[in-house]
């Protein structure tokens, strides 16, 4: 069984911050956030979890390994360096989405994402060091098959990217209404989805239902493990050998 | 007439390197990716111009204002920085869609994305300070009317991020297929939409377009300008009657 | 007694690096220099470390708290993520200068700084937690008396920097063969000393020495604590202490 | 004759906020100083300048090739990013002493360093574009001779790191004094110094100078240019002849 601990991160105030006294410079925003998403991202690796990136604004992680002191220290230190701080909601559940719902319910009981007297909330419960174990999360690691054969040396950049948006966006929402799971998209071709304990036959309904749906052929990596890094590089593994393969599936 | 001038940015080798000699750990992947485009938001903000992360490893700019040398300092810039080399194609035209192809095809003329002999091209052709004028780029910057109060502070994060993705998603295409734009995400619930020469009936279309297809509310506001800062700031200020007025469309 | 556990980070090969096939841009040089000397700060910090950036080229860090698997992964990542790799030679001891004098001997060993088949060496041992003690790590933080109203506010700022370095480098000499300690400059008027176990009387001696002898007035708060962060932040404590009361020494 | 335009660029309020409400992580200071350094460095050397970190808190940048605007953008841009701001002040002279104090003067009569109301003020004159010619920066290079062979492979690295230090400071005063340079450290064994119009036996006479004082040995190339990136850039190829040839001094 998994049990994945999630963390939800959310900029306070970020809204109105951008657009306060007047709206600030476009490109300081996308510097800002991506360099914040950056340093979240290598701290948390740091630890052995994974970061998305999903709206910059709230960003969502599987933080497996790291205790609340970590989470307190990413919160300090932010705050040192950024001119926004961080509201922090963790939780964890045999289902993604039910801890990730859990973490997101902790954030907004103490506020809205646009309150400005809320600030560096840190709330939830992790999984306990001597709780757990190498099967506590799952990743899958997707990807198009020949991308770059078929879209980015053929299309327009931006009509490679609609394919593989479509993709993407259509795997999202079945994953997550058919699988308990999160999607994100990592860039290129690539979507890391995190899930509960799912079977080989699931991920080749997903793969199947993205094809009938868009058109978009998947192929797919999956690994467990004690945390995020863990099971991704098990994921990536599992997908050279379909790269290599030709297969469809690859469970670690 | 609009004459926008587009970059696009392309990775060199990115996905064969990102495996070899092994999967690299995912972490740093995305620290390296989130800071390289950021590194390239500042680079073109500072001139005037947008970048937009679009994949990471193809990244699409708005560059009216750069220099083919400005673009030479910014590929040796990384290339000293990086452990990646960028490859840059640089086109312009009154269709943005249009000027995009034109300067992916130089890219993709030279080699494929996975040619690991094709290293820091750099090819097209700008638009001539002197033949710049104050409507060269039209800028477009919608967002969800009350995406705070509908979403983030009732739903969890990932179901208000399929909801933002699904609005997204869907203004994307018709933007492209229909006005002959390019829509990126840019957080939170922001989109910012590089137009051709547009008017305001056209974005009553796409928002009652969307509302129809996925039920997401937006509003939009729109600048023009002779650089992607000038025309966003107006479509920023713009934005800002919106939501002081409760229109869904202001043209600066 | 202490017990403080010293990292010396090499960047391989380094100098040709710079200048090959020809000189490479100075800009990107400092630039990239201080970003990876940013980024390490940021991994040893945030395990209870200090890094100071010395030469930039070699850099020196106090990481009582750091396992060698953690140094792997610092390796690993800057590997992953710079056009650059690091060695890392890591020693024990009670005097800070002969614990530096064995992790430098570690990296020596295996081959010259600029011998470019020596990569991404791996060196040393570190304090087992169950060995470590709250009194490991001993840290002084001085600063120049008013540094601002005599310096800052009233001389150029080339001449405020040749006052402060003038009391830096007496220092730094002065401890280094006086009391076996390692001085880093850290910015503004602060330098922070990595002591064995010292007393009261030696700092009062350290300062009167730097007084006669190149007239610049310090004061200095000491910690002492299982890490570099517990004993620097109680240093910091304490010269506010200094700072509050005139005082010149002060011991948490 | 040269005509060099130096910027100060000091932190405003810096000492106060990095122990507001207590003192702040050292590594988070330092992860944000070096940063800060790092963007200023790039966007500064995108425009042909060189920015040196000097104290950190006070840095010193050489800025001929950017007008008021572009300091303007540069001082929004840190603002939009950071939780600190910037005050900048510019002038420019036949001597680089000269330039620097009138630059700090225009920041301190604007207020003291720790005036918490004195906010990023923007204050001085440009050399303008029109006026600019290909001598108006002289930069000298210097590094140490073998600095690999004789220090660092051989001897601890606190201990190449005072021998390096002493040749820098000593280097640094009698520049300064006798002939009115601004000498920067800039990592590993480099010293970049800006000049007034200096000659060859000049820079013979401060090596020798320094042999005498501290017994470090030093060779140096000079080049000059309209900016600090084209004189650096000679002086650096200059170096490199000395390194192949074993000459003390080379003009470009």
């Amino acid at each position: 069984m998994t049990n994945t601990q999630v963390t939800l991160i959310q900029i306070d105030n970020y809204g109105p911050w951008t657009v306060t006294p007047e709206p600030r410079r476009e490109a300081d925003l996308q510097t800002m956030q991506s360099r914040l998403y950056a340093d979240i991202s290598q701290f948390v690796g740091n630890h052995g979890g994974y970061t998305f990136f999903t709206r910059f604004d709230n960003m969502i992680a599987v933080t497996n390994g790291l205790s609340l002191e970590d989470h307190a220290v990413l919160q300090e230190s932010v705050g040192n360096r950024y001119p926004v701080t961080l509201s922090l909601g963790v939780a964890t559940g045999t289902s993604p989405v039910q801890a990730l719902a859990d973490a997101t319910e902790l954030v907004q009981d103490a506020g809205s994402a646009q309150d400005k007297h809320r600030r560096e909330i840190l709330d939830g419960r992790v999984v306990e060091a001597e709780h757990g174990t190498t099967e506590d999360v799952q990743i899958a690691h997707f990807d198009v098959i020949d991308a770059t054969g078929n879209y980015t040396d053929e299309l327009n950049a931006f009509d490679t990217f609609i394919e593989i948006e479509q993709g993407y966006a259509e795997l999202m929402r079945h994953m997550r209404y058919a699988h308990d799971s999160l999607s994100f998209f990592v860039g290129g071709d690539n979507i890391i989805v995190v899930c509960p304990n799912l079977e080989e036959p699931d991920y080749r309904e997903a793969i199947a239902h993205v094809e009938d749906a868009v058109d978009v052929e998947l192929q797919v990596g999956v690994g467990r493990g004690a945390n995020a890094h863990d099971a991704g590089m098990g994921a990536k593994h599992a997908l050279e050998t379909c790269r290599a393969d030709g297969t469809r599936v690859e469970l670690e």
